[in-house]
């Protein structure tokens, strides 16, 4: 497995010495345990100081992993990560810029993209130089595009495969890119036996980018991800109970709406929260009768956008209170602690769980919803999530731009007949139970193979 | 003719009677000569109080014009005009849109969503109230895009075709729109015989649109507008002369840059500057060298957007001519005269014209270089312009956001050879001189009759 974030962290312990321990992230939670124990190597970035040191040793086996922990110059990682990751392709792929301003193609532009090429090259060639003959390599995302490109020619015999966790830009988006910026991403991903994707949709529009800039098919195949396994855990702790008697708090009898998520553009935060105050302005019945739980935190506050962002998220949620909030009942309550069993006890809770992201490669709050639920809630899905392709027959749909549609959507969940509730939470839990990252990891190997 | 803008417009003599004037805007100088004298009708909203007035006299008959004048109600044209044609559909057709915050689709929106209803449906009772028998009708852009299907099955004789000036956004895009809107949109637009586009990129993406939300192929044509004769004939005036001697005095004898466009979101001519910043710093020979005259001029600034733009345009200038400007020497001349014949004046002057926009239908300011320079100007043109399509092998490519690349172009256009130079204009004139109007006027008419 190859990824930037790994499944081990290090720090030293208090004799100085290197203590790994567990990783965080949604793509180790949900690969992790399948990884686990199998003496598969995880190659990733050395991502602190005391990872850099564990670098130096090599390969650490740790927690039942067997890592390779990639020490990257600090200014290199931070260029590729930052301007090329995540305010490039990110913003490509979820459709995020304001494009009569950003991006800004410039000499610090290119000097990023010349350091994601050589933190691509550092990966691949600790690859090239450490898979046994024949291995399967699983690249993960969007910050490794160029891995299969530099693989190909040097390891033939290996047979990697790229996942793409985000959506994929179209055709038109692709174009924002320098022509040899679109030609090189693009070459070095159809290098890979396989480029894979969450749904259908994001499959098309890779093969669509390819065929207007290549002018050739690209091998793709789908696979969609489900929860890591230990939201279940999580939702049978302790923590979780302690949780769920606060989110009881915050709730009394009153109806809940929740949302969990970071605060991150593509999530269309801002807009949730207009469609909520349009619900309490056409539809009166509702004031004082549903609390709207907003477990949203902070996210990649390095980008001005993010922080730019979160100021506006908080000041809609004040403006709304102020307009809508009595003595006895605040309209919107914002938790930004991001504490994990109590977004699971928030989604246990839930009488109607919104996720309407303008773009999302797929959204797994959305599915862990599904699986841990126990008021037969309902969840408000946008169309433009990957996750609608599976669910979008269960849940309601989320126009994310529509605020009257979100209004509606959220009025038609929160009173919803319970025998159609409970059939709609069936559905959504079997569907989502039904796939687990088993066979996701499957499905990849199988694409290696293929 | 269909077309919101119409050949004439209308005030009040001293004496309180009407009086005819011809009408501004590019469709009427390009249409206007091949539709006077014919007996054509043409159908216009009604744009002021005194046109409002014409418009209850029926058919004027005035400076070779046969025109009907519509008297929508002014709140009805207002918010059709501004909130669904320029705020909705113009911004998705170029892209504009900053989507984590607009659009914001709410009540208000709706009711410009109506309101653009009855003003295509205003068009539509009254082409099918008063066309003739088997008559051609041609409907003129994204303002009417619903006449098409308002028509055809009232008077299914008439052979109605819809010609779209703007780009057309892709399938990602047209998801932005309500399903229903869209569906409503897309279907009206196919009930017309055939639509046409500038380039074969916009038809393509219109048939994306399509088969992704309609699940069916349309009917279209493609058919690239050139400039309106009477650039010639303003080229050969006096006041040009007058033009020619005022931007002689701007440029001196250094190289001359000019750019000519209404402040617009799409012309991208922030980064234009940008761009010469960069030429600037980048190569230091250029300094004291070369001016940019830019023919910007304020445009829609009822709209926000525009009016936050218009600054960004002035103080991008009045930082880079602090910059770099000496007691001699100002880098970038701003004007926003709006100055029809100094414009041409600045195009036949012209070292480098620089065309850069994010997204262009078609961009007639190119083409018009390309037919009155007089000093085998070379012209650096966008890729994203539907002009590109056919002026693409003469002109030199811009990258519309790489700042490098846009920089690269300018300095490539003022060193270019004398030879290489006369080569590309002439090249550039032969094919613009080669399409007029009337090739234009002609191919609708040919898509009418299939």
């Amino acid at each position: 497995v190859v990824s930037n974030r790994g499944p081990l962290s290090f720090r030293r312990d208090d004799h100085g010495a290197l203590e790994a321990r567990r990783g965080a992230g949604g793509l180790v939670s949900s690969l992790g345990p399948l990884v686990q124990g199998t003496g598969a190597s995880w190659i990733a970035a050395a991502l602190s100081e005391d990872d850099r040191a564990a670098a130096g040793a090599g390969v650490v086996e740790a927690e039942g992993f067997r890592t390779r922990m990639l020490a990257i110059d600090p200014d290199d990682h931070r260029m590729a990560y930052d301007v090329i990751s995540n305010a490039t392709l990110w913003y490509l792929h979820h459709g995020l810029y304001d494009l009569p301003r950003r991006p800004i193609i410039d000499g610090r532009w290119y000097e990023a993209w010349d350091a994601y090429r050589r933190v691509n090259k550092a990966f691949a060639d600790t690859v090239a130089a450490e898979a046994p003959n024949g291995a399967v390599v699983l690249v993960q995302d969007y910050h490794l595009a160029l891995v299969g490109g530099m693989l190909a020619a040097r390891r033939p015999d290996l047979a990697a495969v790229h996942f793409s966790h985000t959506p994929f830009c179209g055709p038109n988006s692709i174009r924002v890119l320098p022509e040899a910026v679109a030609v090189e991403l693009l070459r070095g991903m159809t290098a890979y036996r396989a480029c894979g994707f969450h749904t259908e949709r994001w499959a098309r529009a890779f093969a669509a980018c390819c065929r207007d800039v290549l002018g050739s098919e690209p091998a793709t195949f789908v696979s969609p991800l489900g929860p890591a396994d230990d939201v279940r855990e999580v939702a049978a702790s302790s923590a979780c109970e302690d949780g769920l008697r606060w989110v009881g708090n915050v709730a009394g009898d009153r109806k809940l709406v929740v949302r969990v998520d970071r605060i991150e553009l593509s999530k269309n935060i801002v807009r949730g929260f207009l469609a909520f105050d349009h619900l309490l302005a056409s539809r009166p019945e509702w004031r004082e009768h549903v609390v709207f739980l907003a477990l949203v935190y902070p996210s990649r506050e390095g980008l001005a956008d993010y922080l730019a962002y979160r100021n506006e998220v908080a000041s809609t949620i004040e403006r709304i209170n102020r307009r809508w909030a009595t003595p006895s009942w605040t309209p919107i309550v914002l938790d930004d602690s991001d504490d994990y069993p109590r977004s699971v006890a928030a989604l246990r809770a839930y009488d109607a769980l919104l996720v309407n992201p303008i773009k999302d490669g797929m959204n797994l709050v959305a599915k862990e919803g599904a699986l841990v639920n126990e008021r037969d809630g309902v969840v408000c899905l946008s169309r433009d999530a990957g996750a609608w392709d599976e669910l979008g027959g269960a849940a309601v749909e989320v126009h994310p731009y529509d605020l009257l549609a979100t209004a509606d959507a959220l009025h038609a969940a929160l009173t919803m007949g319970p025998s159609e509730r409970a059939q709609r939470a069936k559905s959504l839990h079997d569907t989502v139970a039904a796939r687990t990252p088993k066979h996701w990891l499957d499905e990849q190997l199988a694409a290696a193979h293929r």
